[in-house]
């Protein structure tokens, strides 16, 4: 039901990733069922089917980009909506059994994004271990833990779930390093305008030429919208044929994303909704800083022009 | 009062010229008064106080281009409206006194600009003859009428009124002239959108830059919406200030000229709104036809993505 | 002959208007010929049947606008170019017949655009004496000598000429009002680029919508090239078929004008190149100054994405 | 040597999969050495080292999109170009061991995106299979072979590799499905423009701001350039930092495309070449077809316009 909390939740697994440290950090999850899902897909299909209220799934990550199969899997089927996104550190450590000693280390298990991650980092201390790829952060962890392989690279809550001690922790190249999720509903009316949100789109424009996403941007710049995020995924039917997700600043309640939107509705091939949520504050850089808007382009500028035109209309223009 | 036919019409003077004769095309305006103004701003001023309901005055020439002091005058003062434009076949005729046969004329008064318009015709016919440049139509009709000149330059209507016989018409080197005329009120509310109109805008742009015209015209190119037309006046203050005199089609009740309009308002430093009326069909060229609405921009599809965005807005994305 | 200074300069006359006092603002006129033209359409022929080397004839003025018939003359006939551009201040006067007293002036002769400018002081001053519309501010000056009138409305070169009695100077409402006469000659090499320079184009556009407007600006906006004035006039051929007049910063020499002019070939029907000469500092108004290019467009900028492309196509990417 | 044929490749391994069977497509490396790389990393570092003369890496899969690590690896590290695309059909099948009979299989081993994109097939002819996820497809093949599992699901080129009997070919469920593969080489001069060619360029934006991004585009659309691709990548800073992968239409020797790549070089933060190439006929969809240029914008409309310019700069305008 439409404003009631979500309570039971389904993440990417396995245990012990990234994925369930970021449901973790959603408070109404906390007190919830939390089940763990084999992929991206089964992750929202439980949500689809009714069988879980939110699903907690990456989006992208600042090293490894886009999670294509997240963005397919919501560009098609049933319609869901992100409700809110989550944006974690990725911060990798590097664990074994105890009793395992860091110099005697020669195998190492990683997910392949993992590993090369952390390849600075490997090959300064432990330049003589072979590492091995595996199927997850969470099976690299699982592994260590049954001896298969003497250490693994995974997630901090990956360690303490198989029990793992940590040798070395933020072993990342880059220390930046954050993924962002997204918790994904069945749709209902979007979450409050804060002021400080962000829409998320599918587009599908008519053909592959410059000038129709010239006429996208045309729709959006017009209206004072920002992007933050522009992707281009196949749509299956042929190399050259895309579709474009796009993070717009603002939200679907507010007037100029709503005129953008319209616009957008009108010019393109189709446009799927993806949700309006608050933006996570999760960096002080001054360009992720929520800019003033240009001039003209205010929400008092907005409500002016709606006042003038009525003005116009009534044939009162002393 | 709004919605009560004017009864009191004043034109650009003097009786005789081409304004009276575009005003007698109004019906109202047959059985109402006529009165000459001696000029554009003197017409003008008579509606802004109240003493005449509405002014014929002349907008665009196809040959001399726009008439400037008109546009000056709607730019600035109390605001007024164009309600009506009238749209006349310039048909210049050389006409003289009875008595006097066309191949004795050695003298002839025109306008500077009839003359300019007829410049071809009158150095095949009368190539000995000297043309003297008077102040206005009417006058060239009045001053074959006092014998000063033995033939004027003039409106078929200047001949009438000042019993001239009239020696040849049609005698414009261009044969397909026109003026385009403004009938202008108090403002009030429009008349009603006919699918056919144009709306009439004073447009100021805060920088004479490329960019500041750019973003005008993006304005209006999102939505649809054409220009017929755009003059660039001085303002007064300096060169290299203008405002610019648009005609685009659509009436300022359109959802989608009413969409630009806002767009304008905020993106401009100041915009005069002077009117939405039909479109006058002065000619059948193809290129004067409304064109159907280009993919996306037809009413249908803005209702359409009105429609969707306010399903958006409510959650309902099935 | 190209390279040549002219020596034969016709003007827009009478004597003693503003077009020659801008004449004698040309070092080599002052002491070349200089022979008063009846039009501005006799002046610009004279050039082209090469009686006279240099035509000097207004373009715009900062009350009344673009003096439409040289624009007309321009973009018709046989090419002319813009060599130089002269801004002059339009200082109008009160004179009249030495003997007459200024409290006794009962009717002044005024060309129609200038009793226009000079309307508010009239009012003060003269608000009793009948003004009567004359065709020139040399036939006003020429009027009060001869005593058909009481006083004229004129340049101080006409005062001059006609030996008047300057009654009242600077009587202008608008004190700052100037006008831009062109120096005009037959086509040859354009005067060397002086880095503050103008080029004037005339574009016909295949159709009068915005999208073709708009492609025509987007040409010049990717250049970085500023537009200091459009104007649109009609084709003569029917209503809402317009020759635009441009004015962009820059010389046909520079790179950058260079491509956009290319450009505008490409997706103009026609373009009439009317000149590059360097633009006159005619204020000291910030707008006016040049300002210094964005980034990404100056002329190191140019040279620099030059050089790399041919380092590309060479191979040479290190 | 540029010029020089390559005789040494190196090709994204193991053995066995798509990428060496896109490569045995190139004439030369059917002759040459062939090598497998662990990695799309060692494979572009071994060309970079002069230890191979190209390699072939996958760039895109019309089902997975782009293939993120070999993006970043050309967007880093020495200059990289590409010099030919070989786009191969993805054809799956299903194989195993001789003397497995497909009704007895019950486990199958297969990369994650094999089995993704089969999955329809597996659900329809194996509900009861268990899928085993492994690492690549010669993984699952190898895997097969060994007898670890009763089935892979692998290229054809694999199934023979591994001597396997191939039960069900063409199992995908969208059947024309592609993978788009690029030779690589150190810099050199690029093959000779063909007509027909596209040109891969990185091009990272001051800002991550629609408006840089619609500079990008209009750079390129007035120039005629198409884009038959846009993917964007973190640049692996921050979250919002992006790097922009664009395929244009077009050759770095063109004239069209050489001044839009100085346009993007002024604009943007900065625009690495990955090389341009013949277009590979991957189909005969219609919006695959290279089209005819838009008005002005054809060989002939730049030749047309050069030349117009360099009359105009010689004065030369008759």
């Amino acid at each position: 039901m439409p404003g009631t909390p979500p309570t039971r939740f389904v993440y990417l697994g396995p245990e012990g990733t990234f994925a369930e440290q970021a449901l973790r950090t959603v408070p109404a999850a906390e007190h919830g069922d939390r089940t763990p899902a084999r992929s991206v897909g089964e992750a929202l299909d439980a949500v689809r089917a009714g069988e879980a209220d939110a699903a907690l799934v990456p989006l992208e990550n600042s090293i490894g980009g886009a999670v294509g199969v997240t963005l397919d899997e919501l560009a098609e089927g049933d319609p869901l909506v992100i409700t809110r996104e989550v944006v974690l550190p990725v911060e990798f450590v590097l664990a074994g059994r105890s009793g395992v000693t860091p110099g005697a280390v020669r195998s190492v298990a990683a997910h392949p994004q993992a590993s090369t991650q952390c390849r600075g980092w490997l090959r300064d201390h432990l330049p003589d271990a072979t590492v091995v790829d595996v199927l997850s952060n969470g099976a690299a962890a699982a592994g260590a833990a049954s001896g298969e392989y003497d250490a693994a690279v995974c997630a901090p809550i990956g360690a303490t779930r198989h029990r793992l001690t940590v040798f070395a922790d933020k072993i990342a190249d880059h220390p930046d390093a954050v993924t962002r999720f997204a918790l994904v509903s069945r749709p209902g009316p979007p979450p409050p305008s804060t002021g400080d949100d962000l829409t998320s789109l599918a587009v599908y424009i008519a053909h592959d030429r410059v000038g129709a996403l010239l006429s996208v941007l045309m729709e959006l710049a017009v209206r004072g919208v920002n992007l933050t995020r522009i992707e281009s995924r196949p749509t299956g039917e042929a190399l050259g044929r895309y579709v474009f997700f796009l993070d717009c600043t603002g939200h679907v309640a507010d007037v100029r994303l709503g005129e953008a939107l319209r616009g957008l509705r009108r010019v393109c091939a189709d446009v799927r909704f993806l949700g309006s949520y608050p933006r996570h504050r999760w960096s002080t850089a001054a360009g992720d800083r929520p800019t003033p808007a240009p001039a003209g382009l205010s929400d008092a500028d907005w409500a002016d022009a709606a006042a003038w035109l009525a003005r116009l209309r009534a044939g009162e223009l002393s």
